[in-house]
């Protein structure tokens, strides 16, 4: 049986491509820098290597330098907090990009911050951010803690940032408190204050960081036309520039050459491998891939190469010392797997009446056993058809229930696996071919 | 240092308020049903009565019997399929109320359902729903793989099975597609149509299943007046009736006695312990209690032992063969661990600056190691501090820094247990100690 005019995707994401665009975004992979805070973490040089792209800050300056000296095609970026003395020590490390982080909830201003204000936060960013700038390296500026944070006192040091020449400026759910309608608003109204990238971060302490991340991408991707300004020097082979002019009247840029480019601004997803970071941790790069999937699956296998997912993520869990989680979206032992008759049934006729991704895009293999779970109480009759046929046997329909009696009365006293309810099928098979020869 | 008018609330949650209540709810434990379709449940009749709650469907029919024999005070609810013939199994077992459930997908329909259109699928669930009131059960009713079903097909099927005196409507997101916004639409509409609670189900493919049960929460949450009836005989005890009638007009209502009262509808949630189910699961328990901590602590410790999780959790996990994940919401092992130094430091001033969630209030032991993890490359000198000072150990804060310098070189080569750190603490201060004995 097949199904025209069905597609596998959810149909009311129509609804969400009015107002926002899911089918383009960026990740910024944190396994080395917020997958190091992991209580397991101890990674060494080799294996920092194998992981690469954000590092971390200035303690690990020689792991960060000899990354930075192996000439990857991804910007190397590193993660400091926003003071003088870490940025220098990042600048030297030769990276290519900086990020910086200060508290802005009175949480952190209090206890992190010796006390201090607004006033003195932002005045101590805007001396980094110009510092950084003149390094000739990319600044990101983010907030810490920002869901616990006022939101005026965000706006204006984003905006501040902003103005400053900030790439991207970062909203960090630094304690996991977040909630995805909360997410949507600070990130929709953030999206109208500023004209640079938007970087989310979220830690997952309420199990929300994967849904936050989704309905950030739903707020800000609406990608916003952007007037950015460059230096002609640095830029010269751009052919997007729509204008340029010689000089500006105003003193400070009057000896410059500068043009301007619309750039769309888009928003840009904190990820670590199984979600491994502080705490519990943050967005996990897989359980990601699998939300984005059913509604941008054309954009994501254009530009990931998500089949190395399980070998990535295996490499992880074996370095720190963890276990892929049994529920892991993807990679999870029993995420393809279908127990109750009527869902095996049904995924017989056609996997997308259950399913929502398919095992093959991630390089899984499709094994029937994998598919339907035979050897369940809850096992039905269709299951156990299928398993015949593919053993090469005849029963009809009514044989193949009396079958399934047995094997449901056998899994009522124990857990059985594939082979012995295949022994089971092949000695009831035996049966009624001796039956019929008597 | 201490904190004065700081809560650890999120501050945003009070826009939330206006629109939602977020502190009123209740929970359907679904272990036994949903949980059952796990792929390594085989639940005994014994650890079935210790986890009792909600039943699958007539196949186990003697364990229902025998929970439902229990006397329990919790209602046993009983999910089948939208059939006679399931109906009258389920009322046969003695069960307070029977869930019934249906496809409502163009999927679904096709295959599972052999085709059937909507008004095939109405009219059947209406008889359904007709005969189980007439066994003087409870009914809910749910349509299946609800977020890929189309949104008129829902709101008429619900608004019937409402008009014909269901106590529940379910939604369920059967296949793990449905994201936060799109909950919060279509239970924010459904709110508007069915006078009855709504309970909600999501499948965790995606791994939005608790952000999913929290934004349904806050879009249906705001509860509803609906004026609901009553056979007097059967609840004569009531005080809260606000008008009687001995009759009504029409035919179909002259010979009955009828009350009528104003209830409030509320959201019901699916759980089961550790999210177990079909595929890779739905909403776990314990991760919905993080989420509802931070906005309704007090209306959970009210009305929940959450000071069990754990316990709950680990006899799942044993039960079924499985790990708890290492970052499973507050029962991960790493869960209040806090390895960065800016982290540690902040910690010992006061929890609340990274924590949302109090150990504590869950039953856990708040042991420092737990707190700060020493033995990292990571770790600052405060949280050296602090250690030095339970080891009784009296240091300036010059030696510490250069004790500490020593601690992160080693943690550089290896992992460092607690002991190693403490070994390596005590021989400086004893060194320390004979530095100026000479």
């Amino acid at each position: 049986m097949s199904v025209t005019g069905i597609t596998a995707s959810n149909p009311y994401s129509n609804v969400n491509d009015l107002l926002s665009n899911v089918r383009n975004f960026k990740i910024i992979e944190s396994t080395l820098r917020e997958g190091e805070q992991f209580a397991n973490a101890y990674f060494s040089r080799e294996n920092k290597i194998k992981m690469y792209v954000e590092r971390d800050n200035a303690q690990s300056r020689e792991d960060c330098e000899a990354i930075c000296k192996l000439g990857l095609k991804a910007k190397i970026l590193t993660h400091t907090r926003c003071t003088m003395e870490d940025a220098k020590l990042a600048c030297d490390c030769g990276v290519d990009g900086v990020d910086v982080v200060i508290g802005t909830s009175q949480f952190l201003r209090t206890h992190s911050l010796g006390g201090r204000d607004m006033k003195a936060i932002t005045k101590q960013a805007l001396e980094v951010i110009e510092y950084i700038k003149s390094r000739g390296c990319e600044v990101r500026f983010s907030s810490e803690d920002s869901f616990r944070s006022d939101l005026v006192d965000l706006l204006s040091i984003y905006r501040a940032a902003s103005n400053a020449g900030v790439g991207r400026v970062g909203v960090a759910d630094t304690v996991g408190c977040a909630s995805p309608r909360q997410v949507y608003d600070l990130v929709r109204t953030l999206r109208g204050c500023v004209n640079t990238d938007i970087e989310v971060h979220f830690h997952d302490d309420t199990g929300c960081a994967v849904a936050n991340s989704f309905t950030a991408l739903e707020a800000g991707a609406t990608r916003k036309l952007a007037l950015r300004s460059y230096y002609l020097d640095d830029h010269s082979d751009h052919s997007t520039y729509i204008f340029q002019t010689d000089h500006r009247s105003d003193d400070q840029y009057s000896l410059q050459k500068y043009a301007f480019r619309l750039t769309f601004c888009g928003i840009d997803i904190d990820t670590s491998v199984l979600g491994i970071g502080e705490r519990n941790g943050i967005c996990p790069l897989g359980a990601l891939m699998a939300r984005m999937m059913p509604t941008s699956r054309d954009y994501i296998l254009s530009k990931y190469k998500v089949h190395q997912l399980k070998a990535i993520e295996d490499f992880v869990a074996e370095t720190v010392e963890i276990n892929v989680p049994f529920n892991n979206p993807i990679t999870g032992f029993c995420a393809f797997t279908h127990k109750a008759g009527i869902h095996a049934k049904a995924i017989l006729n056609d996997p997308s009446t259950y399913e929502i991704l398919k095992p093959e895009d991630f390089g899984l293999s499709r094994q029937l056993y994998r598919y339907v779970h035979f050897t369940s109480r809850l096992t039905g009759w269709n299951a156990i058809k299928s398993r015949v046929d593919q053993l090469g046997l005849k029963m009809t329909d009514d044989q193949i229930k009396e079958v399934t009696a047995k094997i449901k009365q056998m899994a009522d006293l124990k857990v059985m696996t594939l082979d012995e309810s295949d022994a089971l099928i092949r000695s009831f098979h035996l049966e009624l071919t001796q039956a019929e020869a008597n």
